[in-house]
């Protein structure tokens, strides 16, 4: 059977990222940047102040007191109109530009005005001295913020001050979700006898949510072809298609027929990892499209039915899926290393993902494995932050080893 | 002056969270359980099959092969008709009910059938095996997750699967976000002369994105009173009025006066810190209402104009009021530690917040100081993802030191 790693190395040879697209900068929190970015211009864009106070000739303010002739107040977003001569001032605000002959500003705490007289208490300012040329910040030209960068509050303002309103990035994808099962029947609803409510595809939206993609909810299908059909037809229009349930034995496990016969194909089937073995992937065939952006292109995921093999297959490949289509690097989520908080014996045949709590301790991460009964123990994971990898393999771990850990 | 610490504890003083209401639970990705979640009823609510395969009685399979007559078949959602007798099987799909009489499922795998009888290649399956009984996962009543906790999809799948549509939680706080001053033009415009773009306004509705809140833009008032006065009222219909600008001292730094007319107490007015010392902050007088959650009760921070002060100022204040709104705990975010990548010294007179590269390796925390000019060099943020802490005095850091870090 496929290992995991083969399995993510499948996917990330068959998922492309998505082509570049102009994005409006206020709806770009998250993406990833598509190209260098260089600056238009100078940084600043011309010499400002720094403070407020006055703009001087250093050569005029000797030691001690100074008193120089106050020619204008050049307020943020005005352009001076004076030159500043010798034995004369100009005050300035925070952010306006330092007229022509200063060189220096002076903090208004350090002054005193009489009338049109300003009284300077510095002694002998450097030239310089809380004024920002232009330029200093960044050259017209440099690059200043490089591809493969995620976006961040800070980079959308360095974007901001360069003028772009719109940056080359990678769209969100937009990921359907459909659960399939003749037991199912929508969260607000009572069950009836032998159905239970259809926790997967809440689940599974807020997971796409948070890694990045656009859910998309199709509901549920029942086990019936037509059914699936439909459901499966409008699901291949988003980027991805999420499908929960029907990928196992059973008679009724349509699900990798329908999708071969809607001209889906198969990539992967079966995974050696515990929860989630029965987990398919596969892409729509894409032979008559060029474009590789093209809504028509779709990746699907047929993810077990029980909760916990749908959440941990999430976590794993729809994540990297997600990832990949928007150019995050590296695409598959690396796992941290945590300190394991006590001792665990494991009598496991497959690589195991339990779910876990992650905590901080000074600087470091620790983990705890918290009680779990299984792919069907969705309530065991309500504790859990995260999840821990243990080999396949019969195995006492020890306070203190170290595990692979994912956070969700 | 005030340290950042009693800062924050004036803030946490008069920010109180949200009371609770019931949210979606579609929209509750990221949201604070605001009550403990007990179960209504037994989880699984039957008697289950894990399994693909015959629900038999495993007193009839002794060692080695059994020819049992198969009397129905049991697809998930369909309530079993007939009880399993001696000598009979029912063949059963995972997630089905598992029918009176049988006590254990045998995998399709160990199977073969024959028209209507199954033989069963087992050797003695105990009791039990393959099913998973009514109230193993949960049983009716049990608290399954506890107030405070941040829901992700693990336990928004969990609360489906209970049947809660709707959840107890606070929700996001609207944020608008007011840039001030008579120097900033649109991004998409080409500043004039001494002009600048409003960069702050697109950082800040990130951050406040970030950090959960829901940004609301309201643009650019000039240094001009009635004009500010008027985004001010807008602004006040927010849980959070964020400006940035007009708080230092210059002639026309009129947010404080503005806001103190229009019924903005002061609660603090500049923090020692660097960048950001300005920083205002007050509430909106709320006097004249008793429900706390009403939308007439508004926080209102003045952030100074310089962009690396705003933001420095947003992740630590603007996003501890946030997270306090929406219950967070603890709704100051604790710094990481990490060590240090190389030395550094520093000569500030102020506790400095520095824009720093975070890093992971092997399960710790690695920063490097990013090269920064100081308050107005937003540009110098780009290639940090978050920020350092830096004591108020001339020191000597080295390769190795620890230093309190904050993600961005």
């Amino acid at each position: 059977m496929l290992t995991v790693a083969s399995a993510l190395e499948k996917l990330l040879a068959t998922v492309l990222p998505f082509g570049l697209s102009e994005i409006a900068l206020e709806d770009s929190l998250g993406l990833v940047l598509g190209k260098d970015i260089c600056c238009p211009d100078d940084i600043p864009p011309f010499d400002k102040s720094l403070m407020d106070g006055y703009a001087v000739r250093s050569n005029d303010v000797t030691s001690g007191v100074s008193s120089l002739r106050v020619i204008e107040t050049i307020t943020a977003g005005r352009v001076p109109t004076r030159k500043v001569g010798v034995g004369e001032a100009a005050q300035i605000m925070t952010g306006a530009p330092i007229p022509e002959g200063a060189d220096v500003v002076v903090k208004i705490e350090e002054t005193s005005r009489e009338g049109d007289q300003v009284l300077i208490k510095t002694v002998s300012p450097q030239a310089g001295t809380n004024v920002i040329l232009r330029g200093t910040s960044v050259r017209a030209g440099d690059c200043v913020l490089s591809a493969g960068l995620v976006l961040n509050g800070a980079r959308i303002g360095t974007l901001a001050e360069m003028g772009y309103a719109v940056v080359p990035t990678r769209r969100r994808p937009k990921v359907a979700v459909l659960a399939t099962g003749d037991e199912l029947v929508p969260i607000e609803e009572r069950p009836g006898p032998a159905q239970i409510r259809n926790s997967n595809a809440s689940m599974l939206a807020a997971q796409i949510e948070s890694a990045g993609g656009v859910p998309v909810r199709l509901g549920i299908a029942r086990d019936e072809r037509d059914e699936l059909r439909r459901k499966i037809h409008e699901g291949l229009t988003s980027d991805i298609l999420v499908l929960s349930g029907g990928v196992s034995a059973g008679t009724l496990d349509l699900v990798p027929s329908t999708l071969a016969e809607m001209g889906v194909s198969e990539v992967f089937h079966k995974v050696e990892m515990k929860p989630g073995k029965p987990i398919w992937f596969g892409i729509r065939d894409r032979s008559d499209q060029s474009d590789h952006g093209n809504c028509s292109v779709c990746y699907v995921f047929g993810l077990p039915g029980n909760p916990v093999s749908s959440l941990v297959c999430c976590e794993l490949f729809v994540r990297a899926a997600i990832r990949r289509l928007m150019g995050v690097e590296p695409a598959i989520v690396p796992p941290n290393l945590a300190k394991l908080e006590h001792d665990y014996s494991t009598r496991t045949d497959r690589p195991t993902y339990h779910p876990a709590r992650l905590t901080w301790e000074a600087g470091s991460l620790a983990v705890t494995l918290v009680p779990w009964h299984g792919s069907s123990n969705l309530c065991g994971t309500a504790a859990a932050n995260g999840m821990a990898y243990l080999s396949g393999e019969a195995r006492q771990y020890r306070v203190g080893d170290e595990l692979e850990t994912y956070g969700w």
